[in-house]
């Protein structure tokens, strides 16, 4: 057996998505909600879980649940889709969007499953830097936008890891240009209050791409896309049957249940972030950017590779953005509770020289 | 927007995945365990359940449940890994190896997700009929045999929908000739007592699958694969870091936990379904396979598609396999319950004339 002649070249010659194999006790790496359920709320949950039967498979394409978050949104059921996270929503895009038209767009820096994703599918990448704002650059994008290229626009909104939102008349006059279509990942969207959803009535070539990963069901896997029926009818034919299991089913019904809890905890995250922002601004030599997602993105004027392992050293676990140009020096912190905060911001303190 | 222009060609003519429309309250269709949990076992599942933070993402990769996992099949933990059911195993398989060799190979009748997976994965398939006795055409499998093709063979063992064991020399001599790599489905063959994994010492290009779907937990969609290294490797690089739910996990575990428990229902379901062959042998016109899985495949001497609508207005939902030359007439029966067997066998008499 040749192993090289065997796997696809572009995914024989890359290392993989290394997951960050730290585990602090502050946990600020991954964009989680630091709350936990309530003890009588997990009961209610368990108790959901428990009317399950284990040995029959889930709903197929989850029925039921598409209906709830249909109704929700106010959108056709057909309009919505389950998938196990949003990762494997951006999969079933890569996958079912190469047609004449071809390939994947983004921004950068941006989420980098966008990329990872394209490339495992055997899709061609422009990443187009943002400005020097971390706004969309859209000369330069539609500079690369071809009458058969992209398929596909990936576009984070609140973009991950800046924070900021891109400004709404220049991702509107991307979607009007390109050939293929917009996918809105508004995974952070409930810590900005923004959403283009309305958007969908004016632009067939528009999907949004959500998640429960962010409001407190990371454990579940849960996103979801809404979008044009054409769209999704596609999509579906590409996805796994039985894609979202039954627990994670029972799980996204149950937010929807209690949205007023998951909503009160996304507006403490949001008055913990402005903390968390004032705390970071008062430190020589650390500059952070307005946020409007739960987490915040600071550039540094010494080595964020240090700080990053010293801090771990503390037990304290962020993510170090070295590596990417645009992003050297570069950390991200999810917000955290008020005490997570205040031991991070002590702990940065006291690293920084 | 052209839908036609941006859809890949391969999926844009298809249908899709039909999923089953009808539920029964006799449900044989899918080849699920009839057995639900013992309730102190559910009990004692749920308090896992009730231990993970839901807030938290899945542990990536699953380090823990591999090294449990490796160390009861007695292998290294680098030769197991986890999925989102089989199917998404076979998603991945279908996406890493597109190298200099590619394609995919299935002998027919079998498993249909190996086929509308590899469709929409962009694979070129060869489908290869079984003989007359449902085991492996040898030399028409060689006759389509290349230096470069197929990448991936799927064979299942034992076949869906069919029940039997393929000669294991005959696999061998597959697994020997090809220039990439033979997937050894075993789904079943917790109902066969025939497993292949022996082999995986002799053979670099073997790959096991199995899943717990079949044997009491379709609801956690938990799916593994075992195999060298090497290509483990090369395909974790395209698997999502957090594929496997934190609640499918633990259930993964707790099966491992309980494995006595699991092995009497499988033990019971080998006897129900000697009970259940027996039953269609009695029936005149209507020619049951002998099965080492935990379904019986049978042919009629009537209209199936007509057996399967009369069924199932009684409440019986089984698989009818109309519509593959190789399986007219023909239908799939899951092993039940005693009363379930009971039940179908009554109205299976009850319907023919």
């Amino acid at each position: 057996m040749k192993l090289q002649d065997l796997v696809s070249k572009e995914i024989f010659k890359q290392n993989g998505y290394q997951a960050p194999e730290l585990s602090g006790a502050i946990k600020l790496d991954a964009n989680e909600n630091p709350f936990g359920l309530r003890k009588n709320l997990q009961k209610e949950l368990l108790a959901e879980f428990g009317k399950i039967s284990l040995n029959r498979y889930p709903a197929a394409g989850a029925p039921e649940l598409r209906e709830r978050f249909a109704s929700y949104y106010g959108v056709h059921k057909d309009m919505i889709m389950l998938g196990n996270g949003s990762d494997e929503l951006i999969q079933l895009l890569c996958l079912t969007f190469k047609g004449k038209i071809k390939g994947v767009m983004v921004p950068v820096p941006t989420f980098s499953m966008y990329k990872i994703i394209s490339i495992n599918t055997g899709n061609k990448m422009a990443e187009v830097p943002l400005n020097k704002n971390f706004d969309l650059d859209v000369a330069a994008m539609m500079d690369r936008i071809k009458s058969n290229f992209p398929a596909v626009i990936y576009l984070s909104y609140p973009n991950s890891p800046t924070g900021n939102c891109f400004s709404k008349s220049k991702i509107e006059a991307i979607i009007k240009k390109t050939p293929g279509i917009v996918v809105v990942d508004e995974a952070y969207a409930s810590f900005s209050g923004a959403t283009l959803l309305p958007l969908l009535k004016k632009y067939d070539n528009l999907v949004i791409l959500k998640t429960l990963s962010k409001l407190g069901l990371a454990a579940m896997r849960l996103g979801f896309l809404i979008g044009n029926k054409e769209l999704l009818a596609e999509i579906d034919k590409v996805r796994l049957p039985y894609n979202v299991n039954s627990l994670s089913q029972a799980a996204a019904g149950f937010f929807l249940d209690h949205q007023a809890e998951f909503s009160k905890q996304v507006a403490e995250i949001v008055e913990r972030r402005e903390e968390l922002y004032r705390g970071l601004k008062d430190i020589a030599g650390v500059r952070p950017w307005p946020s409007r997602a739960n987490f915040i993105f600071f550039s540094c004027a010494f080595d964020s590779d240090r700080i990053y392992t010293q801090l771990a050293a503390r037990g304290i676990v962020v993510k170090n953005l070295q590596g990417h140009p645009l992003t050297g020096n570069c950390i991200r912190v999810t917000v955290g509770t008020r005490q997570e905060n205040a031991a991070f911001l002590t702990a940065l303190k006291d690293i920084i020289p």
